[in-house]
């Protein structure tokens, strides 16, 4: 694991770096939506990323920044979905074994995808300390290096080439809003607008059954009790460190958004986008401050298509 | 309504005439995809058009082609969704009114996008029979204008705008997959690949429960009884006389599909391509004869994005 704080500039390394492996994925325009918020809409489509959500980004420039007697050894991470198929991913393409430790309760897509891509897999109770204790575990035994899902630095800056991308694709932007579980997206973002220095605002995404990153930033320190509680299955996690400094350096702004706001927008996506995303805040974020943005360029990264079409959030 | 058999020189016209108005589709690739198939792929992404579906293209070329006096008095048509919505965007587009006849039992979600472009909705029976009787006699109460959804022959030529376009982004295809039910799609395919002239075969998909097309191909006439019995509602409709000429003057193939097959290729979609598409045929014709195609380049028209999420045919 690669600590310490991310700077801007690691954000254009990192872009150098997962170039050709990464997908420069489409900005999707849509004169509905448009027309409803009454401002200028630049979706990211991350859901198209390889692996599909936009953790492969930092999954690539991870594994591809490993030297290569450090990466023979493999890398290990803990994971409910995304980042797990995503590391499964970048560890396939270099050749190298690859651990992913997942919570019991985590969505059966995402699973299928880890193994897919031909990791092998490694149950835990659903808690934050099992899964950093059967991590450890794995890690002491197999020497494989363990890859955070959100705090380690070379994902962090992974995460911010989404931003700086769909800077550069829609010709600029007034406002970026991107979702924050763990905070591995949210800080990258904050760095890849730092880095383009357009003076761009972030708005950070939250859900409302997991908003430690409102409180955080509110209160100047994390809740103490963390139970989250939202169909945000890939925002769960609890903000890292790292990320939170990141973010409050950069003075990020947090929509708090519940569930059926998040799930009304998911809809809207599916049926007005035909895109099928998993549930996440942004879009909901967008739609619930329209009336304040009207006219501005707005970005959104839409952060993952994942879903488990058995289980629909909108259907019993 | 425009009647006689189009030549290949007017899918350039239609061309010429929807631009600025059609959206230009985007061409989607898959890794996934094609390493299943061993073909390489080119899926022209008509459930982006305007209104949800490649008939945008068909109504907007027949609604621009009608002189200003005619226009004025309005357009009618029978539809169970998808030309209804398209032609409902292109009326209004144009300014003037549009009536629609539609069956019961039509999905709800291409009702409310025929509403939600501001026609007038005309309810009648699901019976070929009341559907031309309600449109007549529309037509003949309001002086509006017959735009049959397959048998026009501007509707026709516009249909056939997909393929050509397609033919220019994938840079050449050895095959190409549509979907047939009234044969729009399918007749101005086949138009479009004479007129571009580069040798591209022609393959129809066509649902195990409405396959006149294939009956009529080989028997020389279309089957006496029709009752068309398939999840595919966009290919339910008995294939129009000119609209069979053209197939059987360009010798065109049917791959004949059953419901099994198609909602396993829509799912895939979903997964792999993160698509909200509709169920039709075509993918699953290409995955059903991928042994013979391996290394050929493929291009399958997309029909269509409006399915009801409160209803998905995988669900009970």
């Amino acid at each position: 694991m690669t600590l310490g704080l991310p700077v801007a500039d690691e954000i254009f390394a990192a872009a150098a770096r997962i170039a050709g492996q990464a997908t420069v994925t489409p900005v999707l325009r849509s004169r509905t939506l448009e027309a409803m918020t009454g401002c200028q809409l630049f979706l990211k489509g991350e859901h198209l990323q390889r692996s599909g959500a936009f953790k492969f980004r930092g999954s690539c420039n991870a594994v591809s920044a490993l030297d290569p007697d450090t990466a023979a050894r493999g890398v290990v991470t803990h994971s409910s979905g995304n980042h797990g198929a995503a590391l499964a991913l970048a560890a396939r393409e270099r050749g190298i074994p690859c651990h992913v430790v997942v919570p019991e309760g985590a969505i059966g897509a995402k699973l299928a995808n880890i193994v897919r891509h031909g990791a092998t897999l490694w149950r835990c109770a659903p808690t934050q300390e099992a899964r950093e204790a059967t991590c450890a575990e794995v890690a002491a035994r197999s020497g494989a290096s363990v890859i955070h899902p959100y705090e380690d630095r070379q994902v962090i800056a992974g995460q911010g080439t989404a931003a700086l991308e769909l800077l550069d694709q829609s010709g600029g932007l007034d406002l970026l809003v991107v979702p924050v579980g763990g905070g591995g997206l949210a800080a990258g973002s904050a760095l890849a607008l730092e880095a383009a220095g357009k003076g761009c605002r972030l708005l950070l995404a939250e859900p409302a059954g997991a908003a430690d990153t409102a409180h955080a930033l509110a209160h100047g320190e994390p809740p103490r009790d963390f139970v989250p509680d939202t169909v945000c299955d890939g925002l769960r996690a609890r903000i890292g460190a790292p990320n939170l400094a990141v973010l409050r350096q950069a003075g990020a702004e947090v929509a708090v958004i519940d569930d059926q706001a998040t799930l009304a927008a998911m809809r809207l996506a599916w049926q007005v986008l035909k895109q099928t995303i998993e549930p996440s805040s942004a879009l909901a974020a967008v739609l619930a401050r329209a009336p304040q943005l009207a006219g501005q360029r707005v970005g959104v990264i839409i952060s993952g298509g994942n879903v488990d079409l058995e289980a629909l959030p909108w259907r019993g």
